[in-house]
Formats: structure tokens, C-alpha cells, sequence
């Protein structure tokens, strides 16, 4: 078999066979093909596109690249929740104690944040005390008693996968569905759940700006699960504004403990109700998504879900007092309104632009050894739809020494504001199965 | 500027800018670009193709990344002809001294073969003493003095075009029309001429296949020489079936003799003339195509053409007694026959395997190193539309020791034998200007 060939094949539009995307992933792998050759095959890809076996089949060569965590000693279906990133999207603090309420085993690797979009473990991080860097044994007891532990991506998953992502952002060649599908999907494979519910964000701060783009990703990612024996379902959610109201580390653990005592913002809510919901289904704790919600609604009226909380907390050596004392939790300096300029309707706001806001504060990370300060953030005081007057605040920053001129500028910058009465986005597009 | 930027640009189906084009073609020829970028962009070629600005701007920057040739102290309009390569094409050996004797300059810088296409250089070295190792100010002294001469390509001419050529080789990313042209089109504006007449073969002995392709081919070639100022025109020619009878060096350097002496087989007389007429016209030696073929048929009839031929080999050092005495050229130790195993009508060729047995008979280079027997080679005794019977040669090898048995099988294999008639292939398909 030659590289060249295989390119070729995949430039005249024909699919490739099992060993052939075998023969690629690992020579690229291995190095004996090189970048010029899987960058020239990666931009084919981009113009003639995979086939579902094609897909399932690179998913599977990258996952079998490097390490895959074996979860079979936790007891029960395992299902893993994946989003494909937005701003203020705080879900996975949240919907961790609350699945684990119900009787669903949730044993979650997570990731740090990098430019305008957050990351769990610095979430958690906020919460003194807490620590991922645990051994894959204590991670797996953990789960088994808690029904949830958090470990920070300390193995070597999916190296095939990293290789060919970093050369696709040099190449113009992230933008294949195919592609993009295989690349996180091989992620969730390879860190070994049963079932996976993932949550495809479509719009203005999403990677995906158009519904059809994210309907179609969306799909794509549901059909590889299946193919490769994994029940997947996804969720398309609403990312044309951040999510909830809060956008920094410790302001969205205060939002997460908000949430699941029932105080949290409607948006938020209802999209961890729903995920929540699919969860329950694939563990097999629900029979029917109506069934799954009202288990989750009990958890969180009963308490057991900020119970939950504490537990998962303090079984990480954290600090479990913050639940009922979110006020102990990193907190900044200053308190500074950003005014509206003018009086109307909020009608967009641009996502991205709010979380590059919150990392000029220094919540975000600008590079991957930028260090990040917890405490600052910004809380959206007005969304989409929501009417504001000349001079009142429409967002507050929180904010110790960095970027104050520059976040509040980006903000004015992103909200636009107009006379006409402005609907409420939807926020659950559609659902895949 | 940023690569990645580019190569998206084009993956968009949007056009360069000359200044991009030079950004990416300097960015590759120093190193700043890697590989891995040029590939992906010219991928991106593939499928969106390149405008005609595009074209002549890549073109004029491939010219740019190496040395040029200087023609201007030669007297006229110097007019180079380029072939794109087939199977006993000999044309080079004829034109040159038979539009020299109509006064049309020829500078005429060649290569040797490779594959199953010979080269210039390897037919002229089978006139002993011929010599290509001269200075350039001999050449352009020659030219001056005797209207013809040949050079080796010695000169760092057009780098970036060959770093380009050999990672589009491994990249599945050769067959691009833009990409062809403004390779072959830099290398012959590096080389100086004036004007330039491109002979694009068609059909199974050629790089384009079929009609379209050679005819879009040979467009896309014309219009950037006009773009850049260089008269150019060209003509379709077939390579459905090898060109004349004889394949081999010294053979085709005798089948050049007796076309100078107009006993030359029709169909590589027939080119030669067609393709002398443009040369004529464009060096202005001529009014009209058909002025320049009769001065062309009057210089052969008179034995100028042939007389040129001698003062051409003797001013480069070759021994010019051969051109009266063919019989003194490197000679095989063996003829034999290749005989029909059927009678009926021969109804196709395959050229390029005609040229692979001339290669397997060390008549061409299996690689760039290899050594060449200038004796050996092939005579065609029967080419498409003759009758043949069971038995009688369709060919004769001019063989030494290597691979008689192989080249046998190769020819038999390369000939289809039909028992209805079959018509002659037309030679000249097209003329485009």
C-alpha cells in the first residue's frame, strides 16, 4: 500500500477500506507517512468527504493509537456527556452530582479551558481544595462509591487524533465534518463510557454557526457511537449568547450550586434537565425522557443533588463548605457595571466575543501556560429578549487587576440593542438519535 | 500574511493575489512554508482550480525563484518548441536544423530521458562526439553563427517549480491543469525564448489521456505565455500510437536523417512541418503557416535542412560523417523479429508500454542514474490500420544482451490485432493560439 495512492483514491471521491485508514493512522502515527502527505489527504477529505464505515473506522484507528481507559470495574452503564464547547457553559458541574442522584455512574475526564471557552477542572479547581490528579484506581473507586469522580486527561488518549488535529489547524482542514466527528467521538471512545449524550452548540459563539453545520455534526457523531457499539444521542443547544448568566471559574461553581438547588437561571436549568434526562435513559435508570426528567426535578427539590454535590467534593479533597457558603469561594476585588449606551431590547449578544471578555479579565487562558485567575468573571445582568434602560448595568465585571477597559469594551461592543420587542432564542433546536 | 490563511482562501474558491501567490511561492522556495502547507493548498488547486491571472502570477513567480536565461544578444525572434512528451518523438532533432535553414533561431535547451519517454540529449550523444557541455556564451555564439544549438540544463533554473513538482508527485496533487501548465510554462520562460510553440500529445502514449484534458491542457499553457508575453501557440498531436517508427537513440537519430532527406515516415514528417510553420510564423519568417511550410518542403527538398543538420553536429563536435553515413551510429548486435500470433488489422498501440520494452532493452532510464545502450531500441513494422499476417514482424528489436524476452512480451501485449479494417488515427487534433 502507498500513501500516494490512497490519497489519490480519496481524491477521486472512492472510499477507503478498513485497513487502508488502518494503514494511514498508524504510519502517520509512526511517522513513516509524513505531514504532506495526510495534509494533502485531510484537504481530499475536506471536498469528497467519508462514508459512515469510513468514519466509524477512522474513529476506531485513532482510538486504538494510544491508551483507553477500561471503566468495566464500575458497576453499571456508564454514559459519558460531551459538549462541543461554548461560553458559560457550565453543565458538567452540574449535571455530575445530578445524574449521580438518580443512580447514574458518571466517571468524567475532563480538560482545562483555552481562549474564549472554559474548562471543567479549572471550574472545579475554584472550589479549595479540589484535586483531579487522582490514579485511575481511586478514580474508579470513587465513582463506584459516589457514582461520580472528575480526573484531569493525564493519559496518552488518542495521540493519532492530537497529531492529526494540530496539523489540520495549520492546513485549513478542521472544518470536515467527518473529520471533526472522528476526532471527538475517538476522544469519548477512547475514555471508555457506554453511552454518550453530547450536546451540539450551534450559533454565534459555537463552532458550528449554522444549524444545518451542527445538525449535520451532530448526526455524524451519533452514527459513529452507534456504529461502534456505543448508544449515543445528542442534544442541539443554543449558543447564539453565553449560557446561564455567569462566564469565570468561581462564578460558575456559585451558578452551579445556584442550579441545583433549584435557584439556577432558566436556560441553564432546563438544558441540564434535558441532557440529564438522555442520560437517564441510557443508564438505564429512566425508561422514557419524561420519566428521567422527573427523577432529576425530585433529586434537586429533595436536596440529593446538592447532597450529591458535597460528597463528590470532599471525595476529591475539596472544600465541601462552599455549597452552603458560596461566599467563601475566590471572589475579586471590584465590582464595575457596564452601562448600557442606550435604552431598547437586547437583541444578540455575541457569545465568543463575551468570553474572550472574561479571558482578558484573566479567566480564560490566552495560551495553554497562560495562568488564569479564578475569582474574575462577568455576570450577564441582561440577555437576549430582556429590555434594558440608558445607564443600567447589562453585565458586571468581576475584576481584580487585568483588563477591565478592554473586557468592558468588548462587552458594549457585543450586546446590540434595539426598539423592537425581541423574542427569546430557542434554546433546544432539535434532538438526534 | 499567514499560509494557513491562504490555503483556506483557495479551499474557499477564492482567487490569489499576485502578492499571495508570491508570499507562498517564495515562502516554499526558502523554507518558511513547510511541506505540509504547500500540500494541502495544492489540494486545494485540485478541486477549485486557478484563474488566468492566478496562472501567469505562478507561473512568473516559479521563474522568478531561480536563475534565467538570458537570449538577448541573439539575433531574431528566438522560438522554443516543448513537446509534453511521448514515444519515439524526434521532432526536436528535425526542427531544429531544418527551421534553422529558414533563419529561425533555435536555442534549444534540453534534458535526457527518464521512464518510458526519451530526452534530447541522450539521442543527440549518440552521434559520437556530440557534446551539450558547452558555455552559454558558446551557445549563444552558436546560435548566432549557425542558427542552432543545444544545451544541457545546467543552470539553477526554476527551483521552486521542481520542489513543487516533487511533493505534488507523492501528493496525488500532479493532475491539476493549473498546476501542469505553470510548471511547464516556467521552465520555458526561465529558458528566454520569445515565443513559444507547445506540442500537446493526446491518447494512451501521453500524460493526458483523453482529448479534453490535453485541449484544456494546452489553453490554460497558451494563455499564460500570452499573458506573459510570449507568443505561444500550440497543437494537439496524437500519442495514441508511438510517433514515426523508431524508438531507441541511434535509431531515431537515422529516422531524423531520413526525414531531413524527406524520406522520413509520414506522420513524424507530417508534425514536424505543422509544428516548423507555427515556429516560421512566430519568428516572423514567415506571413502565414502555409508560406512557412513551403519554405520548410523547399529547405528539405534542397538539402539544406540536411546540410544545416551537419554544421549543426559538427559545431557542437559530433562527427556530421554520420548523417551521410547512418550506418556508422551506435549499432545493436542483434535484430529480431517481433512476429503477430494472429492476422487482421492492428487496432491499437499501447505507446507508453512500446517505450517501457524500449527502456526494459536499456534504450531509456528505469532511474535517473541508470546507464543507457544508445544502439538499442525498437522499429515498429506495422503501426494502427496495417494489415499483418500470422507470423510476419510487427516490430523489430535492435537488441544487445538485456531484455529481449521481456520487451517480446510487452510488445505483443501492447498491440491489438481486430479482423475488421481500421482507419488510420488522425495526427493533429487541434490548433490553439
Amino acid at each position: 500500500m502507498r500513501m500516494v495512492d490512497l490519497i489519490e483514491k480519496k481524491r477521486n471521491g472512492l472510499a477507503h477500506t478498513k485497513e487502508e485508514i488502518d494503514f494511514i493512522i498508524n504510519g502517520y502515527s509512526t511517522g513513516t507517512i509524513p505531514d504532506y502527505q495526510v495534509s494533502a489527504w485531510a484537504m481530499a477529505i475536506y471536498f469528497q468527504g467519508m462514508t459512515q464505515d469510513e468514519r466509524a473506522n477512522l474513529t476506531e484507528a485513532m482510538v486504538h493509537s494510544g491508551d483507553t481507559i477500561d471503566l468495566s470495574a464500575i458497576e453499571g452503564i456508564k454514559v459519558d456527556k460531551h459538549s462541543t464547547g461554548g461560553v458559560g457553559d457550565t453543565t458538567t458541574l452540574i449535571l455530575a452530582p445530578l445524574v449521580a442522584a438518580i443512580g447514574v455512574p458518571v466517571a468524567k475526564m475532563s480538560g482545562r479551558g483555552l481562549g474564549h471557552t472554559g474548562g471543567t477542572i479549572d471550574k472545579l479547581e475554584a472550589i479549595p481544595g479540589f484535586s483531579v490528579e487522582i490514579t485511575n484506581d481511586t478514580f474508579i473507586d470513587l465513582v463506584n462509591r459516589n457514582k461520580a469522580a472528575v480526573i484531569g486527561q493525564t493519559q496518552n488518549l488518542t495521540p493519532a487524533d492530537k497529531k492529526l488535529y494540530g496539523l489540520r489547524d495549520v492546513t485549513a482542514t478542521v472544518n470536515s465534518i467527518p473529520l471533526i466527528a472522528s476526532s471527538i467521538m475517538s476522544k469519548k471512545l477512547a475514555a471508555g463510557a457506554d453511552a454518550i449524550v453530547l450536546d451540539v452548540k450551534t450559533g454565534a459563539g459555537a463552532f458550528m454557526k449554522e444549524l444545518d453545520d451542527s445538525k449535520e455534526l451532530a448526526r455524524a457523531m451519533v452514527d459513529i457511537g452507534n456504529n461502534l457499539g456505543r448508544r449515543t444521542s445528542a442534544i442541539i443547544s443554543d449558543m447564539s449568547q453565553p449560557l446561564g448568566r455567569m462566564i469565570g471559574n468561581a462564578l460558575e461553581v456559585k451558578e452551579a450550586i445556584d442550579t441545583l438547588n433549584g435557584r439556577g437561571p432558566e436556560d441553564l436549568t432546563e438544558l441540564c434537565l434535558q441532557l440529564g434526562s438522555h442520560m437517564a435513559v441510557l443508564a438505564e435508570k429512566a425508561a422514557t425522557l419524561d420519566e428521567g426528567r422527573k427523577l432529576l426535578e425530585e433529586a434537586i427539590q429533595s436536596g440529593k443533588a446538592l447532597e450529591q454535590f458535597k460528597v463528590f467534593i470532599e471525595a476529591q479533597n475539596g472544600d465541601a463548605s462552599v455549597v452552603d457558603h458560596p461566599e467563601t469561594l475566590p471572589t475579586a476585588s471590584n465590582k464595575i457595571d457596564v452601562k448600557a449606551t442606550k435604552s431598547g431590547y437586547v437583541a444578540s449578544i455575541v457569545a465568543d466575543q463575551i468570553g474572550t471578555a472574561a479571558m482578558l479579565l484573566g479567566a480564560g487562558r490566552q495560551t495553554t501556560d497562560s495562568v488564569i485567575d479564578l475569582a474574575v468573571g462577568i455576570e450577564l445582568t441582561k440577555k437576549i429578549g430582556d429590555y434594558v434602560e440608558a445607564g443600567e448595568p447589562i453585565a458586571i465585571l468581576h475584576a481584580n487587576e487585568a483588563g477591565v477597559e478592554e473586557a468592558t469594551k468588548k462587552i458594549l461592543d457585543s450586546y446590540e440593542i434595539t426598539d423592537e420587542k425581541v423574542k427569546e432564542p430557542t434554546l433546544i433546536y432539535d434532538i438526534i438519535q
